[in-house]
């Protein structure tokens, strides 16, 4: 902060205004943010805790941390906010509503920093616009940032790259119900079909726990001649994708030469391993960079209510594994 | 507090005192601990933080929750630690000592119910007998209880399996260096090998980033007239097993008609997922019931200072996957 005011020329405690989020003249205050990004300033989180009444906690809220797209999210997560002084609270929710209330309760009574969330539950009546939050994927009201990648993009891109790779006889897997994220993403597979004048088969599993049972059984009665009918195969899960293409492999289906696979996602299962399923990968570092700079800005601006923000959709890229020519 | 003052038929200051862990008559104490287990009652976390001036927040800390083993530990720590009123703080090391050390060194600034680590830096001079620790896998100091899975017996039922599943031309597979775990797993394979006059090869991995390159020029000069030198694999890691595995069906070897893999961990990539790799389980509930229940135990008698404490060792068991007969 010492630095800062020195090269603002500027009072420590205009500097500490501005920090925390009171107000400071148009011209004062220009002189801080070009100070601040002479010096390349991080405001510390233990600092601002004692200053604000507020911890240095940030809640982290995902439906469960036992998946590599959302380990993969929770270490970069974590990492970030720890450069920043932040300790995060990881808190699986099993998509479970009232745990998702839960954690936020939680999080209002412990005083937290703030929340980021992947909550699949309507907690906009928990909320108050006044505590930070950032949302993933899905919307908690429209007073907070939400960031989300290009879903629809995605399942476009898996369609184009199945068929530039010569499969012709597509077909969409996934497990009841399609909607959402997965609804966006069967609907561009479907859009580039249709664009392309190529017809493509779905197959949902009607049961989602036992899915890989009603996989199983499909694969069964669609193996003609110990050939599979279908030469191009897209998921809005790598974990379904994963499961198809492990049973295919059973069934003695060769897997890329006769049949092609990609799934969503393209997490890393371990950090270092080359990726093995093809799939479409959802930018985890820019999710993670974009979540904790909105929070970051909130922490910022306590005074400022926004209202009507407009979602952060972030593009998705094709990534090559062993599953496609 | 009322209810097992009640039962007990003591006071509730009394009852108090045994909570916190001041001295209490043992005929007391006796009637307290009954009326705990009649009633089933769990100390709440947030009640003893406001009492002891500790917070209810636990440091877990490991070298990255984006690994399947870690991730799916963390997952049930948080449940476990979460319906005891613990919030459960993630710190991924990257297993650099610095930051295990600076882990530490919060955990004692915001004072934290206690520490859940698996640790490989050395922070025995860190850690005072009086903050609450249970450490797993690596000792801290003798002070802590000590978790570990057997690992001599998970080599050495890795060896047995293979064995009595036809393979005779056994392969151990690492990455440098062979020590701690890694060197007990090797221990017990290599001692079944010999109780069983099997010899064995290993190959060791040099490059421990890149070390798929290794492998994949290992398997290049190890396949003869289109098969591979060995029918049997074990590794320590599920990584490299798995990657030994994928890299295999690129060179059309048969899994597991020709070469059965098994690896080790056995942890859940998905929650619902079948396993798809052969491997040794490490009992990933177990090892979070135990850690909880030992950190409970010192939270329930701050006052007992415990000097070497015997390591608690958990037997493993074979996981049957895709990858052996």
């Amino acid at each position: 902060m010492n630095d800062v005011s020195r090269v603002a020329g500027v009072s420590r405690g205009t500097v500490s205004n501005y920090i925390n989020g009171r107000s400071v003249r148009p011209n004062t205050k220009l002189k801080i943010e070009n100070a601040i990004k002479t010096l390349n300033y991080v405001p510390n989180a233990t600092a601002r805790a004692l200053k604000t009444n507020r911890s240095n906690y940030v809640v982290w809220i995902i439906p469960t941390v036992n998946s590599p797209f959302f380990s993969e999210l929770s270490y970069h997560m974590q990492i970030a906010l720890d450069a920043l002084g932040y300790k995060m609270i990881l808190c699986n929710s099993n998509s479970q509503a009232s745990k998702e209330m839960a954690y936020i309760e939680m999080a209002k009574t412990q005083k937290v920093a703030g929340i980021i969330t992947m909550s699949y539950a309507d907690i906009s009546h928990l909320v108050s616009p006044d505590i930070p939050l950032v949302a993933i994927e899905n919307r908690v009201t429209q007073n907070f940032p939400l960031i989300i990648s290009d879903n629809y993009q995605g399942g476009f891109i898996a369609a184009e790259q199945l068929y530039q790779r010569g499969a012709r006889r597509l077909l969409f897997i996934s497990k009841t119900p399609v909607v959402g994220v997965s609804a966006l993403r069967e609907k561009g597979f479907k859009d580039f079909c249709q664009q392309n004048h190529i017809h493509y088969h779905r197959f949902i599993a009607s049961d989602s726990v036992q899915f890989i049972d009603d996989f199983e059984q499909f694969i069964n009665s669609n193996i003609t001649y110990k050939s599979f009918n279908y030469d191009g195969i897209f998921s809005d899960s790598d974990e379904y994708a994963s499961d198809f293409w492990h049973l295919l492999l059973q069934h003695h289906i060769a897997v890329p030469a006769d049949v092609q696979i990609i799934g969503f996602d393209a997490a890393k299962i371990y950090a270092r391993q080359q990726p093995m399923l093809s799939s479409i990968r959802q930018p985890i570092e820019k999710i993670v960079h974009i979540a904790v700079q909105q929070l970051q800005y909130q922490l910022s601006k306590p005074n400022t209510k926004s209202s009507l923000v407009k979602p952060i959709i972030l593009p998705v890229t094709f990534i090559e594994g062993m599953t496609t020519k």
